[in-house]
């Protein structure tokens, strides 16, 4: 902490490079204000200061001043005074964080207000019904967001007051109403809390930015941000401005628009108008508002205005912009402009129109799409033909694209209990809300009855790439019978918690049934079922993906075990296999009895025996991934595994196996008993085994070159890389690989052809990492297995961290994020870089790679960027997501290293 | 390798301070040689030659050229020419590594030989029965340790020669007939070579050197390195000398001999002289020869001359010699000078001694002990009154002291077996053989019937510190029935394998039947059964480790979990508690309900309950070790172990944990199902239980400063450190930390007690040591536990790697010792030191120490000195040797670091 740290900065202070201490949401409105669009007035509280104050729960020294000083600022500048009732000032106070995370932390609005200040406002718009609604609205959430008491406290006092006028719509509840619910709603407060409703509008401002520091840390923000990898401890920025209001008539309103479709990518703008009304009830979703466009008609100069605004943000920032605006009497102020979050189609068709229409070069618009987003072109989609045969129930806003299908259920809580059970189920709702988002984690997909394309379920399932149908008003939902209704051609059709429904997130179509689904568009061309020129989104993102190669420094290489899933990984990319694992090969039907007569071998010629019997079937793989791969890298790793892994465990399958194989169960129980571990995961597995087992390795050494042979013969250009897993003691490198480099010789001299023999190990445990230097010395490359090297560092292994202590070490803030799905860089990382540094001082030419599940996972592809690495490898979809995230990398931060072949994978696809 | 290196030095060249690449015989004989003494002239092949030999599998460039030039100069200087029939030179090439090896690797006498040499060597000597033995004994020794040819083949020609002549002993057998048997045993060599015997010296002469390079890795060598902890990387070297004859007549004679007695360190000659006999009959033990005091009768000049130059030897070195002589017509030459093995109670007296004698400073008497000897001081002896029960049945040499008792075996690998079987063997052997170290290792003690002190027996049993009678005549064994006999009072006393035998190594005796045994003086002391005046052994270990302390920077703890095992430790000297494991307080009988009641409750409130219960044991339990370290620190580890390994597994088990406490048995099922992990060493334990059941910390926290608060109000100066286990993650450390201290607090402010919170962790991940910067930030200590860090830098646990791979691996040399033994310095070490200075740097005041089991093994505590920590912390017998150690390394390396406090346990005996 320094003391004389600058924890405020108005609006015209800081810019879009700022986000880390302003928040994007302060970085967007200072960009704004010095761009000079109407924005209103205000200042931020750094997330600086909200970490400051999370660790020492007091403000850090001088930011009580600091804010002090910038009210007065602020007055100056829009001319009104706070608490002064002859001119006053009303201000929000909202989060803002590094990261959007929407809805998931606290905002107050029209703050500054009391009882004075009413009265003069009143005097000042003669317009009671405003004050005294601004003034409702302000107890409620002061006293929920502040103070603890929780709104639905409020809203049954406001339900009451309806039924007492008899009257349903909250517009329907004139201003003496709502003056009596104020002195209600502060007698509610005095009860809750003891002491009055606070007066004193600097008293409301400093609790109000605790509050919203202390929201950092509520459940619902821990669980979004843990779900979308933000880390804990980054904090939240806090946004005290001018309040404007959209609730003062019709010549008022409020609203949320992108600047292009973000379900699509169209170009055009994309969102909703609410007349008379303040932002917090387009967000919420509680009033179903109009399409943007029809704002034209209600107000077409602010509305020519405000397209005019969304035009030159969407040109300052080279990207789609999810813009928040309010028109107080007819005049537009913007509230908010950031980027927007956008479905995967449309992420890389506003990438390719933001290039062909001159408004982004190619490497700008690469940074505009999330890797991860390209997962979600896999999904599969309807069968059109099954659809055609299942009803159409009714349609809703198509707010989040797929397919999905799964058992109706209507609380999240439901969701999670009952998608175990079912398998998949679909969340309906009227809407949904922060507290909902592990139930719609756990749906197939979400429909709403009321909300829009910009409502809660639709952003968060966007973001989480769920399908979604929100605003869907046919639906007539029943919490309390677990049912909804549809009135459809004059008829009642039920549906009940539990009955199949599908929903179209992309053309907001619900249907009664569960809907079989095919592969998506781009799975068909990627498997052959469709041509490439028949698909608008597979050539937009071939087109991105190329970009991304003519940038990135990083290879990029997959994971594939079979002949089919190496052809895949050829076609999504790759420009090698970076790990063949060998152990799958031994559970076919025709394999896994072979294998297992290889453990139960009693003598070495028994044994030998056993793999000879092995070895063709091994080949024939081999020959299968090295033709897929022709001409580029196969990296294949020697078995793996513990042996015991191969044999029954059960009293009942033992006897199985003894009745198939004729061995007496008695000898495969002993075998069972002596195999058995304590901790398998630090056991006779990897080079281990090879050592104890020198046959099992030969046998697939020779498969390898003799597959390798019989392709070269066949006029192929095979490159197999044999890697010995588990290596710990350089020793173990240097036996094995001996003994393998001469096996090796020994088949290509027999067969006549002439193939380098490249060898290199995993570095998976700590003591590799550490002694990379003589490692190296015996290796031709390094491949980091991160699954468990982390598992090796960290001292916990994921099977037992994942179901026992892990989330929680999550929620308690332990862990930012899930070590393996997000590289440790602090711990393993520098495992990674010294084991890199380590190896290349001692060995020039190693080739460094990573081959962990961290391979296909943006952060840690930018880590391995920055770590120097020469490629990663991942499973074979989460090749274009790493070739995306090693471009993204480069261009934010270049390096020297590039990839040693440019890619050149010809069967290549995407 | 470098091509213009030195691997041949002749014997004035070097000395004492090169024994890595002279090895210990090689600069033994530089060191006589230059000091004037009558040595055989001869010169040395380097260890890095042998080194350089067994990578590449071949001599070195110039090895073979500097050979011949070190044979010129050695011809020159003797005056004899190597082949020359008229005046013939004949060698021996034996071993020598870094660290004695006894008869583990090869040597080659009479090399040089050949049919031209022998009949010019019968005109020199006009003694052909000589010569023909000399050439019989070379074609055999050549043929067994050059060519494979097992020498039992060459000793069945010479049986049945010895049954054609109707004799029994060697000396009776004729020149004629020695002449015939040298052209049967080169026929012999010719059937099973395929070639004639080499007749060309040089031929001989590298062979031979390739043999004995190739011999350090046979079998029984590398067991040998395994048991001693010598590293296989060392090599031997090879040292090629002069012939001279001790069997030349009775004016001739071989001898080896100890300055002072090596079994009870008195001063005296102490060894064995045989008549008209070459070396390899007294090391081997087959004729038993006479006290070395005997020759002062059959050659009193020689023995007087030898008698000087031993003293002159013990001088020089400052140690106790292990010498080895020649006697050749009348002449003496000294063949071999070393640093002599001892038992313990010889080691501390003759430490004591050469202080006292003025022979050495105490820092060089110092380094004579070996810290691992002082275990020998702790074990049990014969119970007296039970002892006098017991029928003597015969006394031989006192070879290794101690009391053993166990039942007979005759076979290494039977020793082996039944050890496992029956618990306690006894191996009865005429003689030991290199093969047999397995089963000697297996066994208590060892019996023989032929050989003296310096026998094989003797020697390898003293070694192992195992008790030994050898030599003792009366038996006669008979390995075919398994059974030998003593004939005793003029009955035949029969003894079958099985039956219990007791012997007593250090008086020689051996009883009928299973004597019980009682502790050893000093532990008797310690334990306050003896004043420590009545103990002389006691006093001296007393001085030596007063020397100790003086020197050494290193502090020493013990690990205690009990205030038996505290008083003891603090006894041993110990300055401190470096680990109280406060797992096994919960296993006492009224205890463990009571915890397993915690496990299996279903709300925090019953298991806090559970937990108050047991309070009162924890608190009782830390005031006893508080109490016994009054006034030293005690570091207490909070709960480490799963919880599951509190529960019954078996279903019968769950039955009776069911009926006991009263909770259901399937409840009890649930739990140990919900509580079973794949990998329980890297499951959930240590601070990540902690972290999910807070209580249970709290509990035990609250209890240290209870008893603490309680010891203080009694006026004693408790100071307990609490340590919280398995830390790899900062904030791990930071939440519990902040709770802990919280609690701790309360207990002080509670009971007014002033008493400072110390709270530090243990680092036993690879992620704690790399994140050490972060940790130290808020921690008091570290303490590397380096069992853990062990397992989880290389990636195995020790339970599965011990019984499965680990021995393979030190016998293939995939690694020169067990890692869970000594402290790999490579891996483990690296991550010591860099843990200790990150943490040193974050944290200048950070306390570090060791506490696995390395800190009680004397390379691993050199380690832990050069790595500058403060202390090693081991169990309580233990405590003296890291205290012996530690001032062997200051004294050897001393570092700036100085422990914090002298000496200063007041309850300290030792």
């Amino acid at each position: 902490m320094t003391t004389g740290e600058k924890w405020v900065y108005m609006f015209d202070e800081g810019n879009k490079e700022m986000r880390d201490l302003l928040g994007g949401k302060g970085a967007g409105l200072a960009e704004m204000t010095r761009a000079g669009l109407p924005v209103p007035y205000g200042f931020k509280v750094t997330t600086r200061a909200c970490i400051e104050y999370l660790e020492t729960g007091t403000f850090p020294p001088g930011l009580r001043e600091q804010i002090l000083e910038a009210l007065r600022r602020l007055e100056e500048r829009v001319g009104k005074r706070f608490g002064d009732p002859t001119n006053p000032l009303l201000v929000s106070v909202r989060s803002g964080a590094r990261a959007s995370m929407p809805g998931m932390m606290d905002t107050v609005l029209n703050l500054g207000m009391n009882d004075e200040v009413a009265e003069g406002m009143v005097r000042l718009t003669n317009n009671p019904r405003f004050v005294y609604d601004a003034y409702r609205r302000f107890i409620m959430m002061f006293s929920d967001v502040v103070m603890g008491v929780h709104r639905e406290r409020f809203e049954e006092l406001f339900q009451e007051k309806k039924r007492e006028l008899g009257v349903t719509q909250d517009v329907e509840v004139d201003a003496k109403s709502l003056k009596e619910l104020v002195e209600e709603f502060k007698a509610l407060y005095q009860r809750e809390k003891g002491e009055p409703f606070p007066q004193e509008p600097l008293v409301q401002l400093f609790r109000a930015v605790e509050a919203v520091f202390r929201s950092w840390n509520n459940p619902r923000a821990v669980e979004y941000r843990r779900q979308n990898k933000i880390p804990h401890s980054w904090g939240t920025a806090v946004n005290v401005q001018m309040m404007v209001f959209g609730n003062m008539g019709n010549d008022s309103g409020t609203g949320v628009a992108f600047t292009r479709n973000p379900a699509t990518g169209a170009k055009e703008l994309y969102g909703e108008f609410l007349q008379n009304a303040q932002g917090e009830d387009v967000v919420a979703g509680i009033r179903t508002p109009m399409p943007i466009a029809r704002m034209r008609e209600v107000l077409p100069e602010v509305y020519e205005q405000f397209v005019r605004f969304a035009e030159q943000l969407e040109r300052h920032y080279k990207d789609v912009q999810d813009l928040e605006f309010t028109v107080e009497r007819g005049r537009l102020y913007m509230l908010q402009t950031r980027s927007g979050k956008r479905t995967a189609v449309a992420a890389f068709r506003i990438a390719t129109d933001l290039v062909d229409e001159g408004i982004a070069e190619p490497h700008e618009a690469l940074l505009t799409v999330d890797p991860h987003l390209f997962e979600q072109l896999l999904h599969p989609q309807f069968d059109l033909q099954e659809k055609a045969k299942h009803p159409l129930l009714a349609t809703g806003v198509n707010a989040s694209p797929g397919a999905a299908a799964g058992r109706v259920v209507f609380e999240a809580d439901d969701a999670v209990k009952m998608a175990q059970e079912w398998g998949r189920v679909l969340l309906v709702r009227r809407q949904t809300e922060p507290d909902d988002i592990h139930g719609m984690a756990a749906a197939q997909g979400i429909l709403t009855s009321i909300g829009g394309a910009t409502s809660h379920a639709a952003v968060v399932a966007r973001g989480m790439g769920k399908p979604c149908v929100a605003g869907c008003g046919a639906l007539q939902i029943d919490y309390e019978k677990q049912q909804f209704t549809v009135e459809k051609d004059g008829k009642l059709i039920l549906v009940r918690r539990g009955d199949y429904v599908s929903i179209d997130g992309t053309t907001g179509e619900v249907f009664l049934g569960d809907i079989p689904t095919v592969p998506s568009e781009v799975m068909q061309v990627v498997t052959g079922r469709m041509r490439p020129e028949e698909s608008e989104i597979f050539q937009r993102v071939s087109r991105v993906l190329q970009w991304a190669d003519e940038y990135r420094a990083l290879g990029v290489r997959a994971n594939a075990d079979t002949p089919r899933d190496a052809m895949l990984a050829r076609r999504f990319g790759a420009e090698g296999v970076g790990l063949c694992r060998t152990e799958h090969m031994f559970f076919g039907e025709e394999r896994i009895p072979k294998f297992q007569r290889m453990i139960l071998a009693e003598t070495r010629e028994e044994r030998e025996a056993a793999l000879a019997d092995l070895q063709p079937f091994q080949q024939q793989d081999f020959e299968g991934i090295l033709e897929a791969m022709d001409g580029l890298p196969v990296i294949i790793r020697l078995l793996d595994p513990p042996l015991h892994e191969f044999l029954p465990q059960t009293e009942e399958d033992i006897q199985n196996l003894s009745a198939k194989i004729g061995i007496p169960a008695e000898r495969i129980r002993e075998k069972v008993r002596a195999l058995h571990e304590v901790n398998p995961m630090l056991g006779h597995r990897g080079c281990r085994l090879g050592i104890t087992y020198p046959e099992i390795y030969r046998m697939q050494v020779r498969a390898i070159y003799e597959a390798a042979a019989a392709l070269k013969k066949r006029g192929l250009n095979p490159v197999p890389e044999v890697m010995i897993p588990l290596v710990g003691i350089v020793q173990e490198l240097e036996v094995l690989k001996e003994d393998l480099t001469q096996v090796a010789q020994e088949v290509l001299q027999r067969e006549g052809v002439d193939l380098p023999i490249i060898m290199g190990t995993m570095i998976e445990v700590p003591r590799a990492a550490l002694t990379a230097d003589e490692i190296a010395q015996h290796a031709a490359f390094f491949s980091f297995g991160t699954n468990d090297l982390t598992q090796t560092t960290f001292g916990f292994s994921r099977d037992d961290a994942e179901g026992k202590f892990l989330d929680e070490y999550i929620t308690k803030r332990i862990l930012e994020t899930n070590p393996f799905e997000v590289l440790d860089r602090r711990g393993v990382g520098e495992l990674v870089k010294l084991g890199t540094q380590r190896g290349r001082q001692a060995n020039p030419n190693l080739e460094v790679g990573i081959c962990g599940e961290h391979g296909g996972e943006p952060l840690s592809v930018a880590f391995c960027h920055e770590a120097d690495l020469d490629y990663v490898s991942c499973s074979p979809p989460r090749v274009p997501i790493a070739r995306l995230a090693a471009a993204q990398a480069q261009i934010r931060q270049p390096r020297q290293r590039r990839r040693k072949s440019p890619h050149e994978a010809k069967g290549g696809l995407l």
